[in-house]
C-alpha cells in the first residue's frame, strides 16, 4: 500500500509515530517515552530526525502531522486551543508548521477549549484527534469517554466536539495511592473486582452522605473494621473515583438535556482500562463499544484529508 | 493552684503534655514532634519517662491521662474504638490502663467510631476530647468542626457525640499541592483572599458540572488562561476544597435535618487555618465561633472528673 501521511501522537509522557496508508492502515510505527517531559533542552527537532528520520527521507513529498501536548507552551512551538464546536477542517486550519530537518515542515495540531455557561474553561490536547479517528464523521449525537491520568467526557455532534469536561481521576487515583494514607496502608494491585464494584456503589451514594471528600476516607475505614483486606484498597479507591467520575458525568449530560442512557457510549483507552470502565458504565445501566487500536492514526489522516494536506 | 492531672495529647506527628490545675488551667506544659509515627521500636515509655518524668515524680498521686493515636494499634496500647452516642463517662470507662515508669498507670482514652445509615464507619481519636473541652456538657445541639488533614463536622447533643463525619480536605490538598500537575505548575502560599473566594464560588457550583473531579482542573485551566497567576493556585484550590467539604458537610447536615445556620459552629483549629474557615463559613452564611486554646487540656480535665479518677 502507499503511504500518506506521517503522523504523531506526542504527548507528556510517549511518543508514538505512524506511517499511514491512504485506507487509514498503519504501515510502520515506532514507539518511545520521549514525551516531551523527558525532551531535555527543547531538542524536539534531534528526537523527531532520531524517530522518524528515515521515513521522511524516504517519502520526502509525504505530509507529516502531530498532535499532543507537543502544541503546549512547554512543547516545540505553541498551537493555540482552538475554541469549540471543532471539527476535522477546523483543528487542520488552526495548526502551525515548523520547519524540520531535511524535509519541508511538519504541521503541530492544536487542542480544543470549551468554556462553560459559567465561563470555567476546560482543555485537551490529542484527545480531539483520537475522538475523529473514533467517530469520523458520524451524524448525530455521540458521547465518547476517554479515561485516563485527566479523563475527558465529551459530546460530538455530527463530527464535531460541542462540549466536554475533564476529570482527575486517574491523578488523583496516583497521588492519593503513592502519598497519602490510603496508600501508606495498602499494597495491592486494582484485580480486586469486589472491591472495585464496592467502590462504584459508594460513589452512588455520595449524596446527603458528605460528598467525596468524606466517601474517601471509607478506603480507610471499611479495611480498618476489617471489612475487606488491605491489600484490595487499591481497587475499591479505584471503583470509588472511576464510580465518582461517572457520577458526576452523567449529572452534567442530564443538565445538557443528554440522555446517556439513549446511546452506546464510545470508550477510547487501551485494554485494561477500557475493561474497567465498561464494568463501571454496566453497572450504571450504560452501554459502551471500545474504540478499536490505531485511532489515533486514523484521525490524523481524517484531519490531513479536512485539511486538504493530501488529496 | 493545685495540680489535679496530668494530660497527653499524643498525636500521629506530635506529642503535647500538660499539667493541669484543678480548675482547668494549664500549670506547665511540654511539646515536641514525639508523635507515635516518630518513636521508632515502639519505645513509647521511654519517651513518656523523658516528657514528663519529672511531673509524675513532683506529683506521684496525680492520675495520667493520654487521648490521640497513642491508643490506636500503631500506638503503646489499642484503646478500641468507644461507638457513639458517647459522652465523657463512655470515653473515661472505655479507657485502657497502662504501667508507666516510677507511676501507677496511665490510662489511654479510646476514639469514637460510628457509623451511617449504610453502615459505613466513620472514626476519630483525640477529636473528642478536644470536642468535650469546647463545649462541657453544653445543654441542646450543637455542631463542631474540626479542619485540618482530616477535618471533622461533629454533632453533639447534651454534651455527648451523636454522628460525625471525616473529610480528607486537608490531606488530598496536600498530596495534590506536592505531587500533582496543580502544584508543579504553581509555587505560592495560600494567602491570596481573591483565589481563596473564587476558589469557595467554584464549589458552590459543582453540581451538574461534574462534581468535584472536574472542578479540581479548573485549578489548572483558570491559571492557563491567564485569570490568575500561577502562585494563586494553592490559594484557589484550598478555598476549593475547603468549599467542597463545607458543600458536603451541609448537605449531610439537612439529610438529618439539621439546619446548620441555625447555630452558631464550634470551630477547633489554630489561628491561621481557624481564620480560612471563619472567611469559609461566612461565605456560606454560617456563623461560628473558634474554640479558645488549651481545650485539651480542659477536655481531659472533665474526662477525668467523670470518670471519678479525680474528685
Amino acid at each position: 500500500m502507499t503511504a500518506a501521511l506521517i503522523g504523531l501522537d506526542w504527548g507528556t509522557t510517549s511518543l508514538r509515530a505512524y506511517l499511514i496508508g491512504t485506507d487509514g492502515a498503519v504501515l510502520d510505527r515506532r514507539a518511545s517515552a520521549r514525551g516531551i517531559l523527558a525532551v531535555e533542552g527543547r531538542a524536539f527537532p534531534a528526537v523527531f530526525a532520531e524517530t522518524v528520520g528515515d521515513w521522511v527521507k524516504a517519502h520526502p513529498r509525504l505530509p507529516v502531522l502531530a498532535s499532543g501536548m507537543i502544541g503546549s507552551r512547554q512543547g516545540w512551538r505553541e498551537a493555540p486551543y482552538c475554541p469549540c464546536p471543532a471539527g476535522l477542517a477546523d483543528v487542520a486550519a488552526a495548526g502551525v508548521d515548523v520547519a524540520v530537518p531535511d524535509h519541508g515542515s511538519l504541521r503541530i495540531l492544536p487542542g480544543l477549549d470549551w468554556r462553560d455557561a459559567a465561563g470555567v474553561p476546560d482543555v485537551m490536547r490529542g484527545e480531539e484527534v483520537q475522538i475523529f479517528g473514533a467517530l469520523g464523521e458520524a451524524e448525530g449525537e455521540r458521547l465518547v469517554v476517554l479515561p485516563g491520568t485527566h479523563s475527558k467526557w465529551v459530546r460530538v455532534a455530527n463530527g464535531r466536539v460541542t462540549a466536554f469536561r475533564t476529570f482527575m481521576t486517574g491523578e488523583l487515583f496516583a497521588v492519593l495511592r503513592d502519598h497519602s494514607i490510603l496508600g501508606r496502608l495498602a499494597e495491592g494491585g486494582v484485580d480486586d473486582a469486589e472491591a472495585f464494584a464496592r467502590g462504584l456503589a459508594m460513589a452512588e451514594d455520595m449524596d446527603g452522605q458528605g460528598g467525596l471528600l468524606h466517601r474517601l476516607f471509607s478506603a480507610r475505614t471499611l479495611p480498618l473494621f476489617g471489612e475487606f483486606p488491605q491489600t484490595a484498597t487499591p481497587s475499591y479507591l479505584s471503583g470509588l473515583l472511576i464510580g465518582a467520575e461517572i457520577v458526576g458525568a452523567l449529572a452534567w449530560c442530564r443538565a445538557m438535556g443528554l440522555e446517556p442512557e439513549a446511546r452506546p457510549l464510545t470508550v477510547v483507552a487501551g485494554e485494561a482500562l477500557a475493561g474497567h470502565y465498561a464494568a463501571a458504565l454496566a453497572r450504571f445501566s450504560l452501554e459502551s463499544r471500545v474504540a478499536p487500536a490505531d485511532i489515533v492514526a486514523a484521525g490524523l489522516l481524517r484531519v490531513a484529508r479536512a485539511g486538504k494536506l493530501i488529496g
